[in-house]
């Protein structure tokens, strides 16, 4: 950690600086109507005033979110709004720009993501914040994308004509962690960990760090694969064979990259200060410390899309929907952190 | 979340039921000579009205502890004593049982930890502290053991003629955690971690947290070795072939184990109140949420001994050694918890 801590004190938490000035609001998807979504969305706009949050309009179907909003007694005022006329109405009711009528089911899901991701590519719109989507729904309508985020990846090509390569990013106000490899079984990561995937990753989350958090240099640590990064070779050699060269050529690009560091000693208070962003190997090695500090904080955000995208970190819930009880926190968090990384 | 939250909150943290009572004193290794080992042993000594600590005494040279004492301004007293003196000495002055003159180096260092197994064993002693040693040294100078863990299992059959299976817990008042396989490189976790290992280990965890800290029926949670447990098989089958099969056994035991578990999502506040010990397949899923939470405050605790033995979590620390600065914080809480538990 003594190399580390010379560094100067800032990160990611701090004000960035300001982007492209912009008075269009932030659009929010619809996501599954039969999860948490349309409840956190109105308590995210009930709680607007406390949490000083920026304007933004949902799209979807303005009879879900009043019948939702009536039968939560949430008392929500519910406006049919255009992404034009969604500032001013935030005000006093919650914008919702509708849907096609006779639209629902995975069908509404999906387009209230296309026309998401439309809005933004035509300024309508400064970032996208999604609701938590169902995939076995999804792929039981015929959709064929792994995910939420691969299907941004096609509409940032659709609508912007840009290539993209999604990363993800789970931030809070205390740490920031990008998993390098995610959702696979533990015994293929060592295999999918390549020097490629490493120094790709490292590239767009230190130019989305600097372009959309502000961060001049940002600065990344790289945890090991293996127990205190492999301990010279006497643990695994990926370190030596795989991250170390890696780092070495991010560093050779100008970035501020750092590590192989043992992935235990990485997330207490006096080592996070030391990063902006830590890169783990392994799902778990960037999951666990996020969700012990920050559990119901942490919010999810796709780096490498030409617009910013972040989702609360959590699924659809559909256990707890219609209740009442469900907790808006990480969509809040999320809505505050995309009005700030675009004001 | 929701079965485990059922259960009543009890946790390793409240103060556990009376074992058998004793007057005898603790029992320090000296550890390394030329590590922080004396010097925190000094602090701990110096602060031991400040943590209201138990009585102890270390197996040592003397005249190591006066020059150290002398070197860091430190000005405590230092007393030759036996392990029977020790509670009387310990109100004045750091009791030090004299290791045989001219003894030196990793002798030295191996006879302390022999001196403090057999203390325990003969009854004139309640628990071992060890302090740190250095693997790298003892192994030059012959030392045949991977470690600490494995040397103390000897020692258990030599000095108690009981058949040891030593197994490594961190604990913190926050969280106690078990790494099921420790220090191998990534790749091999996978392979290592087998019904029978899980079985064993969440045995003698059960077994000791029962008996040596007073818990009726202690919480086991397993962590999957995936992400997200797997989610069902489509992210490893390990959970299904290995670790429920394990959990099973171990219930059928009558042991209160449960899992597996996503490892994310296990160790926020409101998870950690569900149960007494999380069991990790990978040692980072283990250790990163206890150094997260708690990083100067954790204690190593060796499980399935004869007898009680405790350390600070960190090693010889030889940059820093000499020089003041070395934190006490973890040798005093595993001071505090082998005083508590063999209370």
């Amino acid at each position: 950690m003594g190399r580390l801590s010379l560094n100067k004190p800032h990160a990611i938490s701090e004000p960035p600086r300001a982007m492209t000035p912009s008075k269009s609001a932030l659009v929010l998807t619809q996501g599954d109507a039969s999860g948490v979504g349309p409840e956190i969305t109105l308590k995210a706009f009930y709680a607007r005033k406390d949490h000083n949050l920026p304007p933004f309009f949902v799209i979807g179907h303005p009879e879900l979110y009043r019948r939702t909003s009536r039968d939560l007694g949430l008392e929500a005022a519910i406006e049919a709004a255009s992404a034009e006329t969604a500032p001013e109405v935030f005000t006093g009711a919650l914008p919702v720009v509708p849907l096609q009528e006779g639209l629902s089911g995975p069908a509404a899901t999906i387009r209230s993501i296309e026309l998401a991701v439309e809005a933004v590519a035509q300024g309508r719109a400064r970032a996208v914040i999604t609701n938590p989507i169902s995939k076995a729904a999804l792929y039981d309508a015929g959709f064929k994308h792994p995910g939420h985020t691969e299907f941004l990846g096609e509409l940032a090509q659709r609508y912007f004509g840009a290539a993209a390569r999604p990363v993800m990013m789970l931030w809070s106000e205390e740490l920031a962690v990008v998993p390098v490899t995610i959702h696979v079984a533990l015994a293929r990561a060592p295999k999918l960990l390549t020097r490629e995937l490493l120094v790709e990753t490292g590239r767009i989350v230190a130019q989305d760090l600097q372009k959309r958090f502000g961060l001049a240099k940002p600065r990344l640590a790289f945890a090991g694969l293996n127990p205190h990064a492999g301990e010279g070779g006497a643990m695994g050699r990926e370190e030596i064979e795989v991250i170390a060269p890696a780092i070495g050529e991010l560093q050779s690009q100008g970035i501020d990259a750092r590590g192989p560091l043992p992935a235990d000693t990485l997330f207490h208070a006096a080592a996070r200060k030391t990063y902006d962003a830590a890169l783990c190997p392994t799902h778990d090695q960037a999951l666990i410390p996020i969700k012990t500090l920050a559990f119901e904080r942490a919010v999810n955000v796709t780096l490498g899309l030409p617009f910013f995208r972040a989702s609360p970190d959590h699924g659809t819930a559909f256990d707890i929907a219609g209740r009442g009880v469900a907790d808006p926190t990480s969509l809040i968090q999320a809505i505050k952190l995309a009005g700030r990384v675009t004001a």
